[in-house]
């Protein structure tokens, strides 16, 4: 897990408190979601999923750009095909919307680090994860408006981010919004100097690492499903993982710790 | 309904015009949701659903904290039964959803007043009222990530209060919440100085009070239930709502009385 | 198109560069949705759905208000049929209802230009709108509870907005919000002041106009189909419109265009 194969366009970095720090490290291609940059990404998270020293995932980036979006140029190249490129897209659309919702799925929660500009589908890979911290000076669009191709991948994630007309206002201009706004507008978490976003993401990466991993699994997995729920609905499995978590290891070890006043020691089943 | 049954854990007051002021009062277990507090809130939400009297709720607190949740040392000892208390925690979790819901339900508006902490539980608490003003040293958390079980039923109400970002935020740090960002990101209506706040709260339930209490079921019933349709759908039940609410008496009263510029008088139906 | 059939209570004007700018112009009914409001309105966004001139349009108002909801004394003359009013009622919250989703599945971006109060139905218009931008002393609320009549089916437009409790604060007491506020909670883009407000419309209008159509249409029509889908069918479903989106002349041009570094020409296909 040291480094993703080897293949220097995401560099992995495993810290002894568990947190993997993940960098998107093609900075002449500003990071695009490229066929190589899309595979390197799910193939870090598959991997992630199992292995029981990672606890937290930060995203981060090298270069100035967080990520630009798709590889147009590698999608244009696409064209060529007998089909105009329909199957290739359709290839492309597919794995770019599976890594997203890999993140959304994944049982470690996912910290975006912002640096730079966060683009079309590099602003979904913001939205996509569970907290994101960017640096003040880094800004976020979903521009395909200009191109004749609409973010609209991007605004799945996107519009479940932000209320409608936040959402409307970058899709239909395609302008970039200030990371000062993008947090006002529920986007970010928070927006920092730059000189101290990676400090303050480690914080936060290592308070969360610090959580009971069988815990944390159980709370985000339920969050996103309940999410799509009716409240009555969500009540009835909330409550039934609720149950489940009582019965848990950690959760006897977590609340006896608690009431006889010591530190947890979690086994994180 | 002047005392819910002598039950002084949760003291109640009806005033004259029409506010029904709950007081949880079980200050030396920081009002946790015991299963005696928890039937007190249940009956007494019952008793009021039907009593004409009664045409708002305020929930207050007495001392340091306005809700601290499960009783987690009720929970502990029902370990001690054969099925390590599975059967017992899903009584009482879905007692307590059962409560939720029923405020959710309620024909009659809801407002928390919030002085001290709000967690867990009582977290959701306030997340399930339909306004909610609080004391601007209050504290908002969902701290079960701590003790190795997340707060999972308390986030289905959380969840459908704030933006996702800022929800996993809470639930994933267990961080405390200031009033003032529990203002910004949506789950207070607002956060005002503590010496202020009975009588903020007092004001906004006064006003309320003065509607018709046929228009406050109907309108509260609908909001609810709208939300969790499609747009089309939403607007086919809402245009009926409206139609309904159009033949009903206090909708004659109170449309002739706004054309001859007058007040109106209500009968409640 | 240059004028609603000559019907003045609503003005219309498409400028050189697509923008039709409507005017609601009853200025002694407060800008009411009448029948022939109502009927206006439709017919107008009805002819300018398939009229290829109109890229964006621009709703504006005369008078003090921009909208003051339902015509109360044609809604109160209805009473006198044998059905005090049920049929006709019935009629207008459908005829209203669809108005406003026409709105939501117009093919053309929509923008509400607020002067003076939005109320009621008039707040339901500014809310079903894909961009609102208001004059800073405008004004908003669903005072209906004031007069025996939910303001239900504004509800479904706010409540798709703002977050609960801020819908509820409007809908339970009525009173008016700010247009900072407004802008706060989500239900407006920007507030400025009156006398830029007009300018910065048309600045935004004239940037979406010079888009795609088909980019705007797809994208428009996509982002509130998938808003009512979970989370892996929304992705499902977008994923297949930007296949078809990108096979598309107007995307090969802007992509090309742009990997070309020079500025693309549609022809809206």
């Amino acid at each position: 897990m040291m480094d993703a194969g080897g293949d220097s366009i995401l560099l992995s970095e495993l810290s002894d408190t568990g947190i993997l720090r993940l960098t998107l490290n093609d900075s002449a291609r500003r990071n695009a979601l490229s066929e190589k940059m899309l595979s390197a990404i799910q193939s870090t998270f598959d991997a992630a999923a199992d292995d029981a020293a990672v606890r937290v995932i930060v995203l981060a980036s090298n270069g100035p750009a967080f990520c630009a979006g798709h590889d147009l140029k590698e999608l244009t190249a696409g064209r060529a095909a007998a089909d105009a490129g329909k199957a290739y897209f359709a290839t492309i659309m597919t794995q770019c919307s599976t890594m997203m919702q890999t993140i959304v799925r994944h049982p470690k929660p996912v910290i975006a680090e912002i640096r730079g500009i966060a683009t079309a589908a590099g602003c979904q890979l913001v939205a996509s994860c569970d907290l994101a911290y960017a640096a003040d000076d880094a800004g976020f669009s979903t521009p395909g408006v200009h191109i004749g191709l609409f973010c609209s991948t991007p605004m799945v994630a996107l519009s479940r981010n932000v209320a409608p007309k936040h959402a409307m206002e970058m899709l239909l201009t395609g302008d970039m919004t200030s990371a000062a706004r993008a947090a006002e507008i529920g986007l970010l978490n928070a927006a920092v100097a730059e000189d101290e976003l990676t400090e303050t993401v480690t914080a936060v990466a290592t308070r969360i690492a610090s959580k009971s991993s069988m815990t944390l699994k159980t709370g985000k997995r339920a969050f996103y499903q309940q999410a799509e729920m009716s409240l009555s609905d969500a009540y009835d499995y909330a409550a039934g993982i609720m149950v489940d978590n009582m019965l848990k290891r950690d959760a006897e070890e977590g609340v006896n710790a608690f009431l006889e006043k010591r530190h947890a020691v979690w086994i994180d089943e």
